[in-house]
C-alpha cells in the first residue's frame, strides 16, 4: 500500500524535498498537491497522515474522517473545547478512524512502566508528573525565516501549548477514559524571558522579533486533579537552556519511577537502604529490562529495527498501518486526543483567569466502562 | 555560654536522654524542666532553641521574645495565617531576635547555586522547584507510640505540611521578601492511599489505625506565582516508597540545576552537545565546587568539621550562635519565617475550596529594599 503515495503542502521546496526522500527510500515519485483538498477524496487514499500546523490538525482530520479515509494526526494541542468535540462528534457520525500519533505512547520506559504498573509492582498509582522540557529557541525564534508556525503561537499565546508527550503516556498508566477521567487543572505560567534573551543574543538589538512581546511563559506549570484521586503535574519547559527531558514521573504505594536519574524505586529493604544515597542506583531502570520490557518492545527489540526516535516514530506508525491494514479501530482514539488537546485551551483559560478549570468528559460517561490501552491491541 | 543549658522536654525519659547527649558531650548536667514557662524568662538565658511539636514553635517563639531572647526555632508549617502576623507583630514590638533554623539554606548545593545566581551564571532566574519527598510512614504511623505529633497531623490536616526545606534555598535564590515577594498560590492533594496500605502491611487489618481516615494527600503539588514573574513548583510527597530527595531545580535565562541527577547545564555549546545524551553529564556539579563552591561551604570544608546531616546543621547553629554571641540580626528573621511557614495554612485553604489564594506580604511594602539574603551575615 505504500506504493500509492499521494502528497500535499503548501509550500513547493517541501513538497519537492518530501519527493525526494520518498524516491531515495525505493518508492515511486508521489502524486503531489499544494491544496489538500485536491486529493482528500480520492477514492485509491485509504490513510491519511496529518503532519501540517498544529492549528489545522483537528480541521484536516475531521474533513478526511468526512471524505472516509483512516487518519494519523499528528501530536499538537488544540486551541478550542470545541473543535475537541468536533473531532468527537465527526468520529461518532462517520465511522471513520482517527488515531493520534503519539510516539511517545510507545517509548521504551514508558512502556516498561506501564507494563510493571499492570503487573502490580508499582501498588496503586498515586501521583505522576511529566513535562515537555526541550531546548526550542532556536525552532521558534526564526519560526518566520523556517515558517515553522511555533513562531506566531509563541508570540500570541500563553498555554501549555504541547501537552500530549508527556500527558500521552500517564493518561496511559492511570487508565485515563478508561475507568478514570481527567476532572480539573490549574495553570501558572512564569513570565517570557527566554526568547529575548536569546534573540538579544543571537541577532542583536535591531532586529525586529527581539523586541517583540512573546506572550507564552518560559516555564507552564500545570495541575491535574483525576476522578481517581490520582494528580498529575505537567511543566512545559521549551525557552531556556536546558537538555532535552520528558521528565516522566510515575508513583504508587509500592513504587516508582524517575526519567531524570532513570530509576526505578520498588518498596524493598535492598532499595530503601539507599534511601539517601540514591545516586549509587541512578540509571537502574536497565535492570528491569529483561523481565519487564513490554512485549511491543521485546518483540521490536528482537526484529532488530531500531529506527526514528529510539524507535517510537517506527513502532507509532507501525501500529497506526496496522490498524488500517486489519481495519482495526484507532490505537489511540479521538476520546483520547480529545482529552489530551483539550489541555492547551484548558491551561489558556486558566492562566488568563487565574482558577482552576473543569476538564470536559469527551466520552459522555463512557469513560467508566472502556478497556485499559495497550498498544497493537494487545496482539503483540 | 554553652555551659548554662537548661532543659525543657514535657517527657521525662525525654530529658533524661538529652541530659545524657550532654554530659556524653563534655558538658554539666543541664538543669531540667518539664514546664517550659518555668525557665523561659531566667536572666542567665540569652538564647532558646525550639525543637517542639510544629503547632507550638510560633507560641513558644513568641513568649521567648516577649522574654527578650534570641530565638531559635525549628522548621515546620504554620497553622493560621494570624500565627504569622503574630510572630512578625512580637519581633516587631519586642525588637527580640528570631532565627527560622532551616538548615537547607546551608546545603552545599543549595549556597553553590545561590553563588552561582549571584554572579549571573544562571542569567535571569525564571522557575524554580522543590519537594519534601521522603518516606516517612514509619515515623507518621507510629506516631501514638513514638509520642510524634506527625500522626495528628496527617489525621486531621490536607496540606503542604512542611516547605520550608525545599522552599527556603530556592526565596533566597529568588530574593523573596528582599527585592521580590510570593504574590499567591495554588495547591492540589491526591488521594490518600499510602498510610493506610503501609499500615494494612505492617500491622494488619486489626491495628486501629489501618482503617482511620487519614486526611493528608499522599502527594501535594504547590505552585507560587511571584510578583518578579517567576514561578516555584512545590512537592510535598512523604507517605509513598522513594528515596529522599528536596528536588531542587533553579532554571534561568544562561543555565539551570537539576537535584535528582546533581548536574549543572550552562547554555554553551559543551553542555548543548548533550541535549539528547544529557546521562553522560549526571553528577557533573561536582565539576563547578572548586570554582564556585559558596564561601561558608570552603570555610567549612577547610576547617574540616563535617557533622550532622551533611554539615547543614552545624552551619545553622552556627550561623545562630554567631549571631547570638555578636548580637547581630537573626540571619533568617520572622519575615521569612513568616513567608515561608504561610505555605502550610495557604495550601490548605486552596486544597479545601480548590481555589488559588494570596500570600500575605508579612514585611508590609519593606521587601522592595531589603537587602539579598547571605549566610553569616556575609562575613565569611
Amino acid at each position: 500500500m505504500y506504493e500509492n503515495i499521494r502528497l500535499s503542502d503548501v509550500y513547493e521546496d517541501r513538497r519537492e524535498k518530501a519527493k525526494e526522500l520518498i524516491t531515495k527510500a525505493g518508492f515511486p515519485a508521489p502524486q503531489m498537491f499544494s491544496d489538500y483538498h485536491d486529493m482528500i477524496n480520492m477514492p485509491e487514499i485509504q490513510a491519511v497522515i496529518i503532519a501540517a500546523s498544529w492549528d489545522t490538525h483537528i480541521r484536516i482530520a475531521c474533513e478526511a474522517m468526512e471524505a472516509h479515509k483512516f487518519v494519523g494526526m499528528e501530536v499538537g494541542g488544540a486551541y478550542a473545547i470545541e473543535d475537541c468535540w468536533e473531532l468527537v462528534r465527526t468520529q461518532e457520525r462517520t465511522g471513520s478512524q482517527c488515531m493520534l500519533l503519539e510516539n511517545c505512547c510507545y517509548g521504551r520506559d514508558e512502556l516498561l512502566v506501564l507494563n510493571m504498573v499492570r503487573q502490580g509492582l508499582f501498588g496503586d498509582v498515586i501521583h505522576c508528573s511529566g513535562g515537555y522540557r526541550h531546548d526550542l529557541r532556536d525552532e521558534v525564534s526564526y519560526g518566520r525565516e523556517n515558517r515553522h508556525y511555533r513562531f506566531r503561537n509563541y508570540l500570541h499565546r500563553n498555554c501549555e501549548n504541547y501537552p500530549t508527550h508527556e500527558l500521552g503516556p500517564i493518561a496511559n498508566v492511570l487508565n485515563i477514559n478508561r475507568g478514570n477521567r481527567m476532572l480539573s487543572l490549574v495553570s501558572v505560567a512564569s513570565k517570557s524571558a527566554g526568547l529575548h534573551e536569546f534573540l538579544k543574543k543571537e541577532k542583536g538589538s535591531e532586529y525586529d522579533a527581539t523586541s517583540m512581546d512573546f506572550r507564552q511563559g518560559d516555564v507552564v506549570s500545570t495541575i491535574i486533579r483525576c476522578a481517581g484521586g490520582e494528580t498529575i503535574s505537567l511543566t512545559l519547559d521549551t525557552t531556556l537552556p536546558r537538555y532535552y527531558s520528558r521528565a516522566f514521573h510515575v508513583q504508587g504505594t509500592k513504587g516508582m519511577y524517575e526519567e531524570e536519574n532513570r530509576s526505578i524505586f520498588l518498596d524493598r529493604p535492598e532499595d530503601r537502604k539507599f534511601d539517601f544515597d540514591w545516586k549509587k542506583r541512578w540509571g537502574n531502570v536497565s535492570e528491569y529490562y529483561d523481565q519487564y520490557d513490554h512485549p511491543v518492545w521485546k518483540q521490536y527489540l528482537k526484529d532488530g529495527v531500531h529506527k526514528g526516535h529510539d524507535g517510537i516514530d517506527w513502532l507509532v506508525f507501525e501500529d497506526f498501518f496496522r490498524a488500517v491494514r486489519e481495519e482495526k479501530p484507532a490505537p489511540i482514539d479521538v476520546y483520547d486526543a480529545a482529552a489530551w488537546m483539550s489541555i492547551a485551551p484548558l491551561s489558556e483559560d486558566s492562566i488568563a483567569t487565574g482558577l482552576p478549570v473543569a476538564i470536559p468528559d469527551f466520552t459522555r460517561g463512557r469513560w467508566m466502562t472502556r478497556e485499559p490501552w495497550t498498544p497493537f491491541g494487545g496482539e503483540v
